[in-house]
């Protein structure tokens, strides 16, 4: 029986209904019947090929949930009935040092969800199980959806730089991954300052639990926050003013780029030398913390603001998307 | 009685025999009758007025090994007679955050040996004795001045970073910092890359522990050892190719700036995401530190390569300085 998607046939074409036979079940592998899909930037960047990388059809969606519908002879932690859920990784060699040591994030050899292969916009994917997680009971399916990509970018960074509630944290950008860094570092008893560029967001933001808002765009009001930061997460895919966010940090503090803004970074180097302040950036999550980062969601309640469409509005939902209307996170389901 | 120091009395001047009266002994300072100061390249900057901040009289100095002549009356952990040493910092506010943490190395209140005050090129110095260490028994103080600076400046990151013998670690520029940074990693067991310049340093620097030798300005021999390394440390002054140096890093390694080279760093914010990279920088090193690396140094036997001359050649020694001339680090001697 033929798998049921939504493509785009060329660059940047709208999404149209797709057909086609799924691959053999390995026995490694997992077939879900998808409940419920997050769209995502990185969704219309694979439609229209950003990255150079994309081959059409393109069957987009990587923040997938849904029931598992079938389950190799190697499957041992998931079972047919299961709510289950892939993020934006399908497989990794699974046997280079970084896969071996827990870090199959950064495997050289990974594989993209919807990147030669079909992704979550359609009835059923078939995909390595050993990159499907168990959803909590005490979460809704929609809820996961966007933890599973978004949620974890977010999430790893603040596991790998010991985030408490001693930290002073900063988000640059808040749409769908910083709107859920702002949920986190609420539950984590952080001090929480967010940057935007839409001060229409602001009462929202405060209601997520920033205990300030400043504009992205207004020199002065990044330069209020100078020295203040243990962590600056950018979640933003524009040039920004580099060398005053890094002047926001404390000593040994460090900015953290989770999406790749355009052009050059460029700075004086004493900014690093002075206080040791760090630039680095942060690819996603393994295994081990998108499992860690399910839990911690589900005890604390930790909730995406989303958008229910039904997936076969696809192609409104992705005009929402492009035009930055989405607060903060268009969840589709079947 | 006036101490005797060699001082530059305006910008770039050599040094001149200079006599000053120096402040009353303070109940934390320490008086030390110096036997040895190590020369630097800040040295050369405080006199250059390189940093814009140099006063005049100058005298330099900071690398400062001699005998206890005098201590304060709140001076409890150093005797007249022993031992004892000062580096780059002479003090610093000890209230601050960074100070109660033990990174008095960080304080924005801190000041440096030379800067406001005369440093080591004298017969004598009188300075805040919770600055001076006291120099093991094992260690010629000869071998103890150069580590007081330079020693701990490329020791710090290393603990840092927790360098140990599973790690790669490449030196960029094998100067006076670079000699003792191959000498530290070889202790450690560490594989060690080194980046010169100078092709004729190349048996000196294998002979030190480099396990390969590299050259800075060869674009293929820096690209031969692309994703090998998990620290690098740049100890130049010079515009290097960053985007390849960043290239040389694992996964999850790091490009640590020692020095602070000209101009602005740049590069792709994709390689910082890709492997989370990192990029920072470190500035000499805490008083913990300093005395940690003062007791590996003696049980490693860790010794600079240095050239001895008498203090009162102060002048011919920075001329071999200036024209980098020097094999690895001058101690100058009273």
């Amino acid at each position: 029986m033929p798998f049921h998607a939504h493509a785009a046939l060329a660059k940047g074409a709208p999404l149209e209904p797709f057909s086609y036979e799924p691959e053999a079940l390995g026995p490694n592998d997992v077939e879900l019947e998808v409940t419920h899909c997050g769209l995502c930037h990185s969704d219309i960047h694979l439609i229209d090929d950003g990255w150079g990388r994309s081959k059409y059809p393109q069957v987009p969606g990587h923040e997938i949930v849904g029931k598992v519908a079938a389950v190799g002879s190697a499957v041992a932690h998931l079972a047919v009935g299961q709510r289950a859920g892939v993020g934006w990784q399908r497989s990794a060699c699974l046997q280079c040092d970084l896969c071996l040591g827990g870090e199959e994030n950064l495997c050289r050899k990974q594989q993209a969800t919807c990147m030669g292969h079909h992704g979550g916009l359609a009835d059923r994917i078939r995909i390595d199980g050993r990159f499907v997680f168990e959803i909590p009971d005490a979460m809704e399916s929609a809820v996961a959806a966007p933890l599973l990509c978004g949620g974890v970018t977010v999430f790893a960074p603040l596991r790998r730089f010991a985030v408490g509630a001693t930290s002073s944290v900063a988000v640059i950008g808040i749409g769908g991954l910083g709107h859920m860094a702002l949920l986190m570092l609420k539950a984590l008893g952080c001090e929480i300052t967010a940057f935007s560029s839409s001060a229409a967001k602001k009462d929202e933001i405060l209601a997520m639990g920033a205990h300030a808002f400043a504009s992205t765009t207004d020199p002065q009001d990044i330069r209020k926050h100078f020295g203040r930061f243990d962590l600056v997460l950018s979640t933003v895919h524009a040039r920004l003013d580099w060398i005053s966010y890094l002047q926001t940090l404390r000593a040994n503090g460090t900015l953290c780029l989770l999406g790749m803004p355009p052009g050059v970074i460029q700075f004086p180097p004493a900014l690093l030398v002075t206080g040791h302040r760090s630039i680095t950036g942060s690819d996603i999550g393994s295994r081990k913390v998108i499992r860690e980062m399910l839990a911690f969601a589900a005890r604390h309640r930790i909730a995406p603001q989303i958008e229910r469409m039904p997936m076969a509005e696809a192609n409104a939902a992705l005009t929402r998307l492009r035009g930055n209307q989405v607060r903060y996170r268009i969840v589709l389901e079947n």
